[in-house]
């Protein structure tokens, strides 16, 4: 490898699994030499040999010394490697060998508060940190991901336009950003993945009302989702819905979707989204019920019992007092829903931390390369841009498609309710929807019981100020 | 104060704030001596100078260490300091005055997970710990809380008897129990706390179906409470919201209820059993969807804004379509189901921990002394003893009673959806029992969704095994 190492590198890389080696295929293919290097040797040298074309813009390293010093001054030093302890411990191991205005960037899927923690921890003893969220899997991450990067604005300098020319692109324009201080990068890949979670989950709901409220069967199914596919649902998760349930399963000739046991795994960024969410005091109701819809698929043995207990749903009940039209509808409705209170809650995350969120560009750099890319992000992007403090329910162009779809959206939720068709996120992003164009609510309600049992005390509708009590005495509770 | 020190305490009590001084008086009513100590001096000697009578049993004490030696060996000790930072402080504190068969007792509204920590820490070093939830506020404190106390066995030996005396009884049972190691009390108070939140925003919500959906007034909607309150849903919260609906403000003669501002506050503990129902992987999507609602209903600006841009629900719009009876139906499946996700919350905290928390036991001594006492949580009591691994929907006496409610909880939650009468701690708790009745549900989709774009892999209907992967290609994402 002694010859490789003679010329200097732009960036390296450490850890060489499937992310981490199409990432840096994925720079080298983009014209950037790259150092590698990862804990096995022999996984070094055997990703180097395969590497073709590639392997003139790879400079492959024995040893972190190797490794470091192959890399220009000031280093670019991104780290692909399992998320938790072992990122503290490459940092522990990289620290003594960088100088002051090296740059240590973790692209592995951190939790943000972890990603602030290490930039505290990182930046104190000089070089710099960068958390970003790279998100479109492992395709993405060879042919184009959308990156969401925190940190220093000098480190975006250094390495912006590396990430840039490796990112999707959207017509052209890369889908990579830099988002704000410290962990706002993974922060907002975090609430990708929990928009994501309330966006499959909606898909699934409609599936479910087509499948049992209507008797469609999967190839039925998958036309419905294949032409909403052209109109302003377009998008990666309504197409490979309709992908999924047009194919038929090889062993048994039968629909895939019929022999897929329900029962969803998580790998926990929409829990960290909803816990988020919950810390922050923001409601994100839609993505909360998606979560906890996987919780309750996952009790199959629970769910066996309950159908003993009280009867499937009858099937096949809803006739035609519900079209593909109506839930193409709700679905709008609910999708627009779920994303106002994911950008809700970046923006209070924002608000919390001091961070400088450029909403926009957060729609903008979805558009491509990620798992919830969709035509509508782009009029997302543009809603954000007149006004990002305003809850994107309230965008001309939002609050226009609400009032055309929210009817679609009460329904589908009544005949579900009414008929045994759970629609948990739907119905979540209904209630929101109620509670958010509702001056007077019914928290009244809940303010006169805190003051009863707790004198906690309530404001009042016709005099300014706080801490005022109902005339009720203290009660024992 | 050097007289009453030579006699010596059974129990001591650190902090007298409201909370701890009640405490402390309740102890000295039920007979045992207890030494106090405050930071302050001034505070103990008021304390004591206004305990009357009960001052006989009070040993206020002037220093940390005059209050130690007070106590009768092996000695427990009660916290009553603000949650937090205090509390560790105070253990520093005490530590080395200890011996290493004491006991402290946390009595304040801690997070589990930091008596689980606090436990650790000072059992390391000898004395024993113990975290207890006390119910009830400061009346309860004073005249009869409901206790759940976690931490070794021994400690419950030691001071169980003093804590059953100072409980509130239900038909003279003590509602004080120990619920299991280390943090179990505290996780049961703040379960407890998360299920108030549903509790009353599910009350809320059947308000707000009376207010805006029936066009009942305060003292009309005051009365329906208080005939519920003579059935199955007899609970100290229908009993105060009835009151609270029935009182006239004294400046206005208006309702209470219509001068109330409808912001919700809170102090935390729902959000900690949301965000600990994420942790656990356990479905609270009532308990979720109630802390969600406060969240919005505190984001009024926003509401405005939203009733300007879509305008208000229309108002009376239901005519005869719901009945009071039909609300109380749908209040009544609503309570059930949410009590099944805070009992299975706590089962699978005590799976997770290796704790021994008796459920049965939890139901009981909810019984009386806590916000959510009522009717009910004795037949809970009752179903939790037949079987506490069972979700407590399938108890034959609440599979009975869902069986005849569900079917109003689906009337009330469709005409919610439909007329814009927004309900969404029921929706969640409907859509909870259509998920946990169905064995066959949609989250295959979400599956086949998942093994399309990352690969994530499958569980078939038709074979054993895991890891199955559908014929799609790896696609670009």
């Amino acid at each position: 490898m002694s010859e490789a190492v003679t010329k200097t590198a732009e960036i390296g890389l450490i850890g060489l699994g499937t992310m981490g080696g199409n990432l840096a295929l994925n720079i080298a293919e983009n014209g950037f030499r790259i150092a590698v290097w990862n804990r096995t040797v022999e996984k070094t040298e055997t990703f180097h040999a395969k590497a073709g074309d590639l392997a003139a813009n790879l400079v492959p390293t024995k040893t972190l010394e190797e490794f470091v010093q192959a890399i220009a001054k000031p280093r670019a030093i991104i780290l692909m490697v399992p998320a938790g302890e072992a990122v503290d411990a490459q940092i522990e191991a990289l620290k003594p060998l960088l100088d002051a205005d090296d740059l240590i960037i973790d692209a592995g899927n951190a939790n943000y508060h972890e990603t602030n923690r290490r930039d505290a921890a990182v930046t104190a003893d000089s070089p710099r940190f960068m958390g970003i969220g790279v998100s479109g899997g492992e395709e993405g991450a060879r042919f184009g991901p959308s990156i969401m990067a925190g940190g220093p604005k000098s480190a975006w300098e250094q390495v912006g336009h590396i990430l840039e020319a490796i990112s999707a692109k959207h017509e052209g324009t890369p889908c990579a950003a830099h988002l704000g201080e410290a962990g706002a990068g993974h922060l907002v890949k975090t609430v990708h993945n929990g928009i994501e979670y309330a966006d499959m989950q909606m898909i699934a709901e409609v599936y479910g009302v087509m499948r049992d409220g209507l008797g469609l069967d999967a190839s039925e199914i998958s036309k419905v989702f294949g032409a909403w596919n052209e109109g302003i649902l377009q998008s990666y998760l309504i197409e490979i819905s309709h992908k999924v349930a047009g194919t038929a399963d090889p062993d048994t000739g039968k629909p895939m979707l019929d022999i897929i046991l329900d029962t969803a795994g998580q790998k926990g960024t929409g829990r960290w989204t909803a816990i988020e969410a919950l810390m922050l005091g923001t409601p994100a109701s839609a993505i909360e019920a998606a979560v906890a819809a996987r919780n309750m698929s996952a009790r199959l043995g629970e769910r066996k019992a309950g159908q003993a207990a009280f009867g499937a749903a009858p099937g096949k009940v809803l006739g035609d007092a519900v079209s593909a039209k109506d839930l193409e509808a709700a679905l709008v409705a609910g999708k627009i829903i779920c994303y106002a209170q994911g950008f809700g809650l970046i923006l209070e995350a924002a608000r919390q931390y001091g961070w400088s969120m450029p909403l926009p560009e957060i729609a903008r750099i979805w558009r491509q390369g990620c798992i919830i890319r969709s035509a509508m992000l782009n009029d997302m992007s543009e809603a954000l841009g007149e006004d990002p403090e305003r809850n994107l329910m309230l965008a001309p162009f939002f609050a226009e498609k609400l009032k055309e779809t929210h009817g679609a959206l009460r329904k589908v939720v009544a005949l579900g309710a009414l008929n045994g068709l759970a629609v948990p996120a739907l119905s979540a992003a209904l209630s929101y929807f109620d509670i958010m164009r509702t001056e007077r609510s019914t928290a009244n309600m809940l303010q006169g019981q805190r003051d009863f049992f707790g004198a906690h005390g309530f404001e009042r509708t016709d005099k300014d100020g706080k801490g005022y009590h109902g005339p009720w005495a203290m009660n024992t509770v």
